[in-house]
């Protein structure tokens, strides 16, 4: 199955000079999106995941199939004023614009192996963020999984010290 | 397995008066959040549903992982500026403010079975919205699951001409 069938590219969206990979189509055909969702589930099972992070919100898209597929646990990383408990927070800048991330203090427990689960990776400034709150939180990234990377955006060296596998590469 | 033992109540989140029904801990529990999933994923099946619909965020949280389990699809509902193709867009009222809607208009295929999952029914509101989305796309809505029913807001009565199933009704 080539997934990159499903990918549409939509020019310019949502600012002008983005070509933006609208997943939509893949996730809608049902074949499609577990065979993608059960390579990211494969991919975290190598990596020994203790519990699966996602960033809002299409990082819940792809991250929560995974930790049901493997039976773990998914701990949602969320935009500010979301998480009802005590958060930390990280900003951070985004392909277009900026942002702000936050996680509950205790949803990770110490020494916890955790796989990072997104749908694309881009600049890189959303996983920064998430990394970093996941480590703030005492949890070891051991693995980050993307649908798609995009590769002449240089994200992957802004996290290279981390094991990273991407099912699509732009 | 009793997953209300999962779930915390936290007073006055987002807003005084709210009595917030905070889902993470069950879902950062890998055999409480395969449970549920699992649970919504057989009423799914027991609807027939052709494709599952779930709405912006945490309706991605529990949808998408009935939709994997499944080998269905999923389609987004999210708030406008998201969804880069032409949409169907719907304003409503929320337990806690307003707010906006959107679907892709070419998502759902006409006479599709679709079954919507969600993370809480409170006022109904958000799913009344996500109700008339899927039918301007010209879906049936033959069947909305939740993880959890807030009795007292009386939701069921503003979606009662469709089939509803709860997981835990509060």
């Amino acid at each position: 199955m080539n997934l990159k069938d499903y990918v549409k590219t939509i020019p310019d969206f949502p600012k002008e000079g983005i070509m933006f990979k609208d997943i939509t189509p893949l996730i809608a055909n049902g074949a499609a999106f577990r065979y993608a969702t059960k390579q990211l589930a494969d991919y975290a099972l190598e990596r020994d995941a203790d519990v699966i992070v996602g960033p809002d919100a299409r990082g819940f898209i792809m991250g929560t199939p995974v930790a049901t597929l493997l039976g773990l646990g998914f701990i949602p990383v969320r935009k500010p004023g979301k998480l009802p408990r005590e958060t930390h927070t990280e900003t951070y800048d985004l392909e277009y614009g900026e942002n702000a991330l936050s996680i509950h203090k205790d949803d990770i427990k110490t020494g916890q192996r955790v796989v990072i689960i997104d749908d694309l990776l881009a600049t890189g400034g959303t996983i920064e963020a998430t990394i970093k709150l996941v480590e703030k939180s005492g949890g070891n990234v051991v693995g980050i999984g993307f649908l798609i990377e995009l590769a002449s955006l240089k994200g992957r060296h802004r996290i290279r010290n981390y094991p990273i596998h991407s099912l699509l590469v732009y």
